[in-house]
């Protein structure tokens, strides 16, 4: 599929508008760049009531506008739609928080002809602020009329989404289930710092067209998950806002896909594919990324161990201003494995850069200073780690740690 | 005391001098610079053997010439000095490490007229290198030769431990036993990045004139660095080479002290006082950072997650970049504390920084953004979390995320 959006799938419709959050003036609006950071509202309806399931913050802290979507979803009703705001994380305001996102997703439900808890509602952004309710009430008229299942509508709904992340991340992919029948799956997300496991990204949504249950959607979303968007890491941060839903209308037809079909693996296997691209763009697109990184862990001892060890190398400070230098010091890398908690025998480690050999069984190795660099100098790292303590495998995707890191999160609020 | 130097305990000589491993070429060392990082050797050595204890890195990768180390106090046999290095951590080179840091050690001895196993060996700097056995054994003639108990030799010591540091971190207190004789404890750290428990610093040695055996100074140590040494974080990497070390040579006389009397429990909080002092002039001197941070919570559960609250806290870029950019973005704070494991109401926790109320009942609370802006502004900003689930108590010091740490492991290597 050439181009990714999110109203591929039959049924869906998209828009993005400006509440006047991201900009206070219109005047500074550029309506002519496609990608400007004014849009601050995203809508995603589909046509019919759908189906829905998600996976959310491991955080305790949760925000207002999250929780009253994790209600909705634990009700196991039908859905119709998500309403989601930029610049505004909704969190930390209590009580008052539901209801701000509550007079929102009303007012949408209103002109949809619908009611309002068939309207989900997710807000990504600073923490302790009152949504502005009164400009998304008065944007709400253009956000529903703009609706529209075209490609530059979707494509609006995600600017709408982004906060500092600096490229969209829009995927989709077409299975052919057994029946010969076609159905489409699409995300979006926005992402790009405070993310780590679990989860590891703000908000990600993804509609289809499948005829498949809830209860089946969080089965393939919850193992979609696990290696993929529970393996992104930028800073170490957990967000109150994280979460991914995934709304599925039937409208593609056919029978309900059964657990443990065939169509039911390709269903999960795609969701799974497409969860690792996204992963894979939020990493590369970490706050003041110049590098994206990926870190695998082959012969540890147990599951448990080998998640230990990669995200204690994609945490490291050290090792992500180390990749950012471009300075091959991977002295840190395995620093970072040995406090890591894993246990392991520091005389059989084996660590690889870009396929080159820098440690083996727990010594440096001489390598070639010029070979290195153009390595280093690359923009996709592979990190390496070979142990000799079982047969276990993880792996971890994250960017390096740049200026401009500092620079965005020095100043996010003001 | 006015001044705190390693050599102001009785017995004590040290020493400090370039093996031509931090600058190559004499001609561009400036002699004239006391503080001129040049030196690069530092010996610091009792006049009889003493007695001797240490706390060492919880890594499971230890540095060579610090398992040498470990090795010697575990015999349990008395010492006569220590010879640190620094550029070069002499870790993940393989056995030939352990080989090179006895080398060095012995040619110490013979120069002084001890065993070799009386001279401990520390190193810090860049893993995954050789030490530059020959230069430093050129260096060893003056490094014993300059063996002095004034002042300039005991700073010129501390200036040799260094790698990043800015300041040098000298410590010394004296206290008045029961039988009215003076017993003085003098302590020199290096420790700037890399840091976080357990341990929190790279290398921190203290000498004393008491009478005390290794196995109290061993009880007394183990007691000091819990909520010192054990609770600086720069960017919770923790180094292969991390070590504290006493040593005690008896030179102040008097009855040798016993465990639980009056002037055990003197001699340990003074060990404590000064341990803390060390550990807030690591975190005040964190790389690149501009602000001091001291994060405290009360009423958690209970001491795990005590910890669990203000070492997340102490490890987030999110929250170290806004302390950074002076912004008032405390609901990263909360955000921190929500994610950190500990079990907590978030609609019972209130969040004080530089004694503002950000946070009240989990709810942001109307805050003065100039008063909020001034606070920020200051060098030492004091963070209190205050929950409600229990009595325990922890506290942890760190420092901001700058530019600068950034630019410093970018490029420490090369």
């Amino acid at each position: 599929m050439e181009e990714a959006y999110i109203t591929l799938p039959k049924g869906f419709k998209a828009s993005g508008v400006s509440a006047g959050m991201k900009c206070e003036d219109p005047a500074n609006i550029n309506k002519d760049d496609p990608k400007s950071s004014y849009l601050d509202v995203a809508l995603i309806v589909s046509d019919v009531p759908a189906n829905v399931a998600g996976v959310y913050t491991g955080n305790l802290v949760k925000g207002h506008s999250l929780t009253r979507t994790i209600d909705i979803i634990n009700s196991g009703k039908k859905v119709r739609g998500i309403v989601i705001n930029s610049k505004v994380a909704n969190a930390g305001v209590g009580k008052i928080g539901v209801e701000d996102a509550d007079k929102i997703a009303s007012a949408i439900a209103d002109k949809l002809g619908c009611s309002s808890d068939e309207i989900m509602t997710a807000s990504t952004g600073v923490i302790g602020s009152r949504l502005p309710v009164d400009k998304m009430l008065k944007a709400v008229p253009s956000l529903v009329d703009s609706l529209s299942s075209d490609e530059q509508s979707a494509h609006n709904s995600e600017y709408a989404m982004m906060t500092t992340d600096t490229v969209p991340k829009e995927v989709a992919a077409t299975i052919t289930m057994k029946d010969g029948r076609e159905i489409t799956i699409a995300g979006q997300a926005k992402g790009s710092g405070m993310i780590h496991p679990n989860l590891a990204t703000m908000i990600s949504v993804f509609t289809t067209d499948a005829n498949i249950s809830s209860e089946l959607i969080g089965k393939a979303l919850k193992n979609a998950v696990k290696h993929t968007f529970n393996r992104v890491s930028v800073d170490g941060d957990t967000s109150v806002c994280d979460s991914v839903i995934v709304i599925a209308n039937g409208e593609a037809g056919g029978d309900e896909i059964t657990d443990g079909s065939e169509d039911y693996m390709l269903f999960e296997e795609a969701l799974t594919e497409l969860s690792e691209d996204i992963a894979r763009k939020i990493a590369s697109d970490g706050e003041g990324a110049t590098k994206f990184i990926e870190i695998e862990v082959f012969g540890a001892k147990d599951e448990y161990d080998a998640k230990l060890i990669v995200t204690s190398v994609a945490r490291s400070p050290l090792c992500k201003t180390a990749f950012f230098g471009e300075d091959a010091n991977i002295g840190r890398v395995l620093t970072a494995v040995g406090y890591s908690g894993a246990s392991f025998d520091p005389e059989k480690i084996d660590i690889l850069v870009g396929g080159i050999l820098f440690f083996h069984d727990g010594v440096c190795v001489d390598f070639d200073e010029d070979e290195a660099s153009r390595m280093l100098s690359n923009h996709d790292i592979h990190v390496e780690i070979k142990l000799s303590e079982g047969d276990a495998y993880d792996r971890m995707f994250t960017c390096d740690f740049s200026y401009d890191y500092v620079k965005i999160n020095g100043s996010y609020r003001t």
